[in-house]
């Protein structure tokens, strides 16, 4: 079944362009994972230092293992522990509620 | 510019089935509507009385009015005054970080 990330992350002001750059880096390459469906990168619009991405995947082990696995994944962790503080970068995790229809768009 | 809404919602776990149903019907409606692009219904994988919609709208107009003057709005108001308890639905604006590239799936 489809897996979803809804990644926030809360990023130290006076990193943010480091941190946009490798978080463009991230995306493309993440989406060229076989089991990546769709990345979106947005920004909130009520504070400009906070991102949220909504991530699909295949199914729970393309992200748990071929997400987290790929060769770009420590450069990622990396960007992270330099440009977010603790417990600014948070997960949820979720499920198609109808997997028959995950959207009437795709 | 596409505008994103990431919804969060508590549900009263007596009024599931009701949900449920509800928003499904919600979904269907809103995917009509000529300015919704995309309508993702989440479940979290650790409770399942919490959902995460993932909202697309060609533009910020394209929700706070289209949308949300929509026929079928009152109906999800008046559902979610009945299943969601006092600050169980939160809503997030976003808009995209890199607009040329919203996705590469798209």
């Amino acid at each position: 079944m489809v897996f979803a990330v809804v990644v926030t992350i809360d990023v130290r002001p006076e990193t943010i362009d480091e941190f946009t750059a490798g978080l463009h880096a991230n995306a493309v390459a993440t989406r060229a994972e076989p089991g990546c469906l769709r990345f979106d990168v947005l920004r909130t619009t009520d504070d400009p230092h906070r991102f949220v991405l909504y991530e699909l995947y295949a199914d729970e082990d393309a992200f748990f293992v071929g997400h987290r696995q790929a060769p770009h994944y420590p450069a990622w962790v990396t960007l992270c522990e330099r440009c977010v503080p603790p417990g600014g970068r948070r997960n949820v995790y979720a499920v198609p509620a109808f997997p028959d229809e995950m959207t009437a768009h795709d």
